[in-house]
């Protein structure tokens, strides 16, 4: 239900992105939280959240252009759960794509600072196939083989809540990070989709291609990594059914990450991509894990 | 030299990117008919000069953030050479890192639109070697077997003049696309460096980031790309020497695409990455290249 015309649904995440027009053309948003890692509102949520009002001022200002095909986000400071005040700038809207810049505030503070592209996106049923993807959908044990990632997990510092909204289950084998074994290849794996049942579209998908833990436990034990810069890409309205999510590192340097995430529908379509820079501190003495022996090394076999 | 405190070299590049403060806080940029794809003026080095703005801004409130770590930009109308304004909004000054707004502005219309988050880069001699790296540097020809992209190249209906101030050489196994016959693979790959001499650095990485041609020309000829949103990361200063460069498409879907390029220094480090979505017309019949035979599919042995 993005097309801010149609009425929102009774879901959790519909409710917890619901804005109210202020008057001026901004938007009350009461940031939930249950949609949070610890205190602090998730990013992908925000990010839904952002996108929802600036579909709404665009279909406002005439442009056909309901969904979010890609999202860039920058995160100033958190904002606290409660309310926020959000503001839509109408970039430009064109014939077949429209822009918009929506920034939360809370008080005299900018918290996130979002530009989006949007379009329209047809319902999964009549949706094109793609026409050629180069990447495969990557191996996943099937859904029932999964792990449920809890939002309260026994001896955890604090409550993820956005593991009570999503129901994300990871492949055992990228679990190692939960009792302090981590694999070594940076890579989380598994399914995604709501927990209340509501089904993924454009602005689901925004909050699933956040929605993960840090690939970076699967490296090594840090505390939280703060997102940076956050880019996401909504490529086609997922068709019904859990997605497959892989969220991985490419690179851990002079204090910093990245990280890439593909989601994939039952249909085998990629649906969704993101990729984000985080700052990461690396605890003295931490050692990196080993990579692959079979990696080719500059200068050697590959030049 | 991106230093905003040091003064500008004599390098094309810093000429093209030089800027005049207007005595309001914004600066006048001189749009170089140099740097463009016929007669529309190339997105890396519109990047890069908005780059260069938000660094003079935040070092001007004080921070001592001069290079660019991420940059979000999206492009709402191609900007013609010659005059333009360029805006900066400081929206976090920070401990490690900045962000900025810059807006590119003709008359009355905002043409290019970016959020950066800047910090410092140690320079390449005193850089820290990455603490893990996923991806392994992928394979090239030696520099001298690949073969230069001209400006203007024999038969061709428009110049490229972004070819003639970065020396891009590709692979002459992906130089399909420029007799007509595309390798299907959707994927460039070569060296690039600035044709005039000019030492690599954050500010060029970004310009280099968006330099090459689309990579669906090994798909299929189609007409330009426009990119819609770009983004883009630079995660260390470089290394001397020409850059390895790959470009790859992910998804050709509905009538836009996405692809990643990456470079990696002489040193054997990833010190940029970039994502775009980009809208692309596949002309009426044209049929797309077979994908990998064994390439696995959904539903059979990945699940």
């Amino acid at each position: 239900m993005t097309d801010p015309a149609a009425p929102l649904g009774a879901s959790e995440f519909d409710t917890a992105t619901r804005l109210e027009p202020d008057g001026t053309g901004a938007y009350h948003l009461a940031v939930d939280p249950g949609w949070a890692v610890g205190p602090k509102p998730n990013g992908g949520y925000l990010t839904a959240a952002l996108a929802r009002a600036a579909a709404e001022a665009v279909v406002a200002a005439d442009a056909d252009h309901p969904h979010p095909l890609a999202a860039t986000v920058h995160f100033l400071r958190a904002p606290d759960p409660g309310p926020s005040l959000v503001r839509v700038d109408v970039l430009r809207t064109g014939r077949s794509a429209s822009q918009a810049r929506a920034t939360l505030w809370q008080g005299d503070r900018p918290c996130v600072d979002a530009v989006f592209t949007l379009g329209r996106l047809a319902p999964a049923a009549d949706a094109p196939a793609p026409w050629w993807t180069g990447p495969a959908p990557f191996p996943v044990p099937p859904y029932e083989a999964c792990r449920r990632l809890p939002g309260a997990a026994p001896g955890a510092e604090f409550t993820v809540s956005i593991m009570d909204r999503a129901d994300l289950r990871l492949d055992p084998a990228v679990l190692g990070f939960t009792t302090g074994e981590p694999s070594g290849r940076g890579e989380l794996r598994g399914w995604i989709s709501f927990a209340d049942g509501r089904p993924a579209d454009p602005l689901g998908l925004l909050f699933f291609l956040d929605a993960l833990p840090p690939a970076t436990f699967e490296l090594a034990r840090t505390g939280w990594v703060p997102t940076l810069s956050l880019t996401a890409y909504v490529r086609a309205w997922p068709a019904p059914g859990p997605l497959r999510v892989r969220q991985v590192v490419q690179s851990v340097h002079d204090g910093r990450i990245d990280e890439v995430c593909e989601l994939w529908d039952s249909a085998g379509h990629l649906v969704g991509q993101a990729t984000q820079l985080a700052a990461i501190r690396i605890p003295d003495g931490v050692e990196p894990p080993p990579t692959d022996p079979a990696r080719p090394v500059l200068g050697q076999d590959v030049v």
